[in-house]
């Protein structure tokens, strides 16, 4: 299975308008907040690796500022190296972890680094069998990205449809970002 | 506070024998699997430096061979440098997973690669206010390991009651062993 997916910037109350039309359906929301890890012996962007670690809870409810805590969960991610450019697929292991602290202790007692935060808050939707997702990235901004699952021979089908699901929420497919959100803040803070 | 061991090898059968006379309480008993990691960028054996991966689980009743995954658990653990020889300090970091596979994938992926496993079973007692841990060890055989948690200025008295009870268990506290079972492990490796 291979994953599909499209992404621009877009104004999130225009798109939500959008989503209601067209019958989407909500899926649930997560605030995200991901640390990436510079590595002591191999630079990370020339390999095309990554190490990340990933705390994750649901938007407190108006009025819920102080709870909360029980609901956040840590996992950590690892990326290989693309193996097929063509593809786009790599090796990846992700696993939740109990004690987030004491994995922050034990990268930095190997010498790995925080190297850049990613914060986002993120909300899925369903339609037409894609899944939209609004992300609100601190220090970017508004994004909305369309997905889906596919096999090897449909990917090109896959696109066209998650091109499609842009134009009808009012979208222009053509404006597609291919850079991720650590690398469209790593180019923000080079330029600065 | 600090922890106070003394180990010494010992035939567990006497052991139980000596506990059972002196009512010591039987605690739990369980099964640890530890695989130990080299680092691509340091040599953990000069630096005094450990990664390790610990599969955990009950050992299995009779009759029951086939049970038991579900309650398997495992953490992973890095040990730093000794801080303070004197007191062998040092920082220790510790956290249950999820998921053990992804851990593995993960360690490969960043080029830490398994040195050493450690597989043994150890079953724990209460007696006076120590642990007494009876350890079998695979490869290495039967070890006894008396403990204790104690305040900076009382080390040298939990020291004595440590060799007390290693004497009262009939077993003699000056043929302690300081060495790791993975450092006797690879010391018997290397000396093949």
């Amino acid at each position: 299975m291979y994953e599909v997916e499209v992404k621009v910037r877009a104004d999130h109350e225009t798109v939500e308008s959008a989503l209601d039309g067209a019958g989407a359906e909500f899926v649930d929301s997560v605030i995200q907040e991901d640390t990436y890890y510079d590595a002591p012996h191999r630079n990370f962007a020339e390999t095309d690796e990554a190490l990340r670690i990933r705390r994750e809870r649901e938007p407190e409810a108006p009025g819920d500022a102080e709870a909360e805590d029980g609901t956040e969960t840590t996992k950590i991610t690892y990326k290989g190296p693309l193996l097929e450019a063509e593809s786009k697929s790599r090796e990846e292991h992700e696993t939740s972890v109990a004690d987030r602290e004491a994995v922050v202790g034990i990268f930095d007692g190997l010498g790995f680094e925080p190297a850049a935060t990613v914060r986002k808050e993120r909300a899925h939707y369903r339609l037409d069998g894609y899944t939209v997702t609004l992300d609100s990235v601190d220090g970017l901004g508004e994004f909305v990205e369309v997905e889906t699952e596919t096999e090897d021979d449909d990917i090109e089908a896959a696109r066209e449809g998650a091109r499609a699901v842009l134009d009808d929420l009012g979208l222009d497919p053509t404006e597609q970002i291919r850079t991720s959100y650590l690398g469209l803040l790593l180019a923000d803070d080079a330029s600065e």
